[in-house]
């Protein structure tokens, strides 16, 4: 340890990313002076391990932030409004995993694979001991957002991108631990016979065993799309820095555990072949492509689990789109229209992609970690 | 009784969708003389209760067909292919809900609520007593594609469609009563803590438990799509009766029992308001609209189950569409690219929905029932 390292807090250190954080955080063997946890009240005088010591978890309160140079804060939005702006005046730079800043223009919206350049450019982040009045504030993005934007970074760099739809299957672990408790206790019930109607249901309206359903978040009246697809709409065009990339969600709960799947069709500025697509995404940061077409293995939330990277497969240009773009000419080549073959160097402008990536690691608590390395 | 009600045969009497077939049956009151219940040699000898009686289970062989006038065969590709044909030369009228027959051209290929005309211009099909050497072969198309265009068809019908992009969420029975089994048993399993890795399988190559996956159907190498998404292009183009609508397909196995969900974003050949879309929704045939924005109460697999409609809700304008097509103005009206309003009598051409169809009944059994209905 230097003097140069941060000292460090952990805020939520007893939630599902909380403890996930100071896992990576261990695996990084990310360098810190001393540590503190805090979570709330009810946790007050347990301890948690780390780094084979047993630190005591605190409570937040006024001053929490004394001494400390960087905050990594998954508590939710309220204790984030709560706690966060003393301690930005009082410079501590912090990485918040709530919604609760996302949209705020003074913060710093981040995916490190993707636009970690926005960091670079800000004096405030400049790595060293930290300055009072000169505190710094990052936003960890909406997870369904994260594992998304890794996936088509490389070929939005490579080939440009101008619109995204995409279908969700999401974990119970982007709603908490009380989300996949619930989840396996009514996945218990519902083996022993319990009707859906009488499983014991806290935190969703729907059952869950066995069962999917539209994402909890609330519903805009008006547009009718919910606040989980509006944040993949607005936070990739912040992300990415593009106001005109169109991106078109439908989000839905699904009975996995902790990590998240979704079945993404992209639009490319310019077209490409397999080979190229391919090429892009395994040379892409963060990426896998698990794309094994002879073996019919593709990405899967139970491969994803556990790992730093976004799994990538059933990468293939949209059939209907090689219609249009080559009706005739594919058709005589032997591609009928459904299945029929010949055509793996047509280029093409629209791609379809299946991804999973860890609702726990990649989808918050890696990313929250990777931008407090980029923030010292 | 009367002399021209026919004898009935159902085929696969034993599995998944040939229980729910003689229970369908006892529901609609299928007017017929006798039943005759067909399956695999190891169920031979049991009895299955059906209108309160007793019926033995008898097994395949040659001259099974004597004396029968219709045949409901559910006991996959291979036993349709083999004893399917010499019933139809003697006369028989066969709805097979295997995929043996449903890229024949000389098979009809019907979903009752879509195409039921097609029938109706058969002579074969004219009711009555069956004549030897006119058989009639009808086809249950696949499940997903049922689903689907039951809930699309007052949409095409009122608006045109010319465009589909479909991420499925597929229930384990449409693999089988066994495929219902394993996710049950892995997921016992799971629950007693045995790993991803260990958990025991048979149906399926990836673990089932808290997992999803890449639909397990023959991906063709050529262009990456799986035989199930194939399935959904051709067959939508054939109900359809329309060589040219793109299907862009995405299939996945889901943890869930017996209902299939689907995200679908649909372009309309001409732009419709949202009360124009409810509206043709509401009255389309087998097609029950679950779309309560203020409660975000919409379709689920549960709720589907044991239903004869295609639940449809998350009915929504595009919003990348309606920045598209309307972007200075509805930006003037308060639409901030997301979120906002003013919105809702815009029309439109591109529509996301989310849809919920009980797979073994609507993709199966309830529509083999139909298409037998039609034949008599």
């Amino acid at each position: 340890m230097t003097a140069h390292h941060p000292s460090l807090a952990v805020v939520g250190a007893t939630g599902a990313v909380g403890r996930e954080m100071l896992a990576v955080l261990e695996q990084r063997r990310f360098p810190h002076a001393g540590i503190r946890l805090f979570a709330s009240p009810r946790s007050v005088g347990s301890t948690i391990r780390y780094r084979g010591e047993p630190v005591p978890v605190e409570a937040l309160g006024p001053g929490w932030h004394e001494g400390i140079d960087l905050a990594l804060m998954s508590a939710g939005s309220g204790p984030s409004k709560q706690f966060a702006p003393a301690a930005l005046a009082a410079g501590v730079r912090i990485v918040d995993n709530s919604s609760a800043y996302r949209a705020d223009p003074a913060c710093h919206l981040v995916v490190p694979e993707v636009n970690a350049g926005v960091l670079r450019g800000d004096p405030r982040c400049a790595p060293g001991p930290r300055r009072p009045g000169a505190g710094v504030l990052c936003a960890v993005p909406n997870c369904s957002a994260i594992i998304m934007l890794v996936a088509l970074n490389p070929l939005r760099a490579a080939f440009g991108v101008q619109r995204i739809s995409v279908a969700t299957y999401q974990a119970a672990s982007g709603a908490g631990a009380a989300a996949m408790d619930e989840l396996r206790e009514q996945t218990r019930q519902a083996l022993e016979g319990v009707s859906p109607e009488s499983l014991k249901r806290s935190v969703f309206a729907e059952p869950y065993a066995f069962n999917l359903f539209s994402h909890n978040a609330a519903m805009d009246p008006a547009t009718g799309y919910n606040g989980e697809e509006l944040k993949m709409i607005s936070e990739t065009r912040r992300i990415w820095d593009d106001p005109r990339v169109l991106v078109s969600p439908t989000c839905i709960r699904v009975p996995t555990m902790r990590a998240h799947a979704e079945a993404i069709e992209v639009t490319l500025s310019r077209p490409a072949t397999l080979a190229q697509v391919r090429g892009a995404l395994a040379g892409g940061e963060g990426v896998r492509l698990v794309d094994d077409r002879a073996a019919n293995a593709f990405p899967t939330p139970l491969k994803a689990t556990g790992g730093d990277e976004v799994l990538v497969g059933r990468v293939r240009a949209d059939l209907a789109r090689l219609e249009e773009l080559y009706g005739p000419e594919w058709r005589a080549r032997g591609g009928s229209g459904v299945g029929g073959g010949g055509h793996e160097d047509l280029p093409c402008d629209r791609w379809s992609l299946f991804v999973a990536g860890d609702q726990l690691r990649t989808g918050a608590a890696l990313t929250a970690v990777k931008i407090a390395e980029l923030l010292i």
